[in-house]
């Protein structure tokens, strides 16, 4: 079973896949990446091509179900705006390949990943480490923050079908 | 030439179609409406709704331009968010369809609407009324501020093609 988690933003938007091994249960890393805009290209053009690797991704890897990050509220209402857009569009690609969407707030996937609310990032990063057995950390830090939104829908999805 | 305005939101967008007379320079009101989602469907079915929508009347009425209002800050950061998330829907199918997105603030609306920025909601609304001599005021107002949005690209799409 193989799931995709995306950490969304118009510059840089992460994405993570990893697949879960049908009898040890374990989750293991298959891919990991950023997409990247220029921000000489208007917003429309920026959330094109986001849509349209978003796409490719879903087509090379056949997901079975996506972990999005959703929005904190932040001080800083320009930024929420314009990765609120790149969250639309990585939704509406989601949705559009009749794939299941499961969402988590930044708080849900520090919880699930340290077992506490308020850990650090790179706490949550250095437990994405240990989970897939890697040497070094998933850089750069959307791709890591993607992986771990992952494993929350991983884990979700899995134990979902055999309730 | 047709021009297709936007108006964004999660839970209803405003579309407006307007066409330019050739020889008067004059805009003709083609159709108005609203696209809406049921609030209990999941952020991603409403936007798959909207997305399919608008690709829907781009295909029907095949604009030329399309003219999206632009998020302005508010203190309601939520709605903010979800409104976002659809405006990114809206570019993201305008893109992939190849049409100029022309995007305008609710300020630079009512400035070209009105000639005063800070005119009230009405004010804008009785403009577009008078501009295509209707009986009543087009409703409901996300209808009408696509419109008036539609008529903000109308007007400088057709003189950037002449300069």
């Amino acid at each position: 079973m193989i799931i995709l988690g995306i950490d969304p933003g118009t510059a840089t938007t992460g994405y993570g896949i990893i697949e879960s091994h049908k009898k040890s249960g374990e989750f293991k890393l298959v891919d990991f990446g950023v997409i990247e805009t220029k921000k000489t290209l208007s917003d429309a053009e920026r959330l094109k091509i986001l849509g349209d690797d978003i796409k490719d991704i879903i087509k090379k890897y056949s997901p079975e179900a996506v972990g999005v990050e959703k929005l904190f509220f932040t001080s800083n209402q320009k930024t929420a705006i314009t990765v609120a857009q790149a969250r639309g569009v990585a939704l509406y690609i989601c949705q559009t390949n009749s794939l299941p969407v499961l969402e988590y707030t930044p708080l849900q996937v520090k919880n699930f990943i340290c077992g506490y609310g308020k850990a650090e990032k790179k706490q949550v990063q250095y437990m994405v480490q240990k989970t897939f057995k890697l040497k070094k950390i998933p850089k750069p830090d959307d791709a890591a923050d993607a992986l771990a939104v992952a494993l929350c829908a991983g884990h979700f999805y899995r134990n979902s079908k055999y309730l």
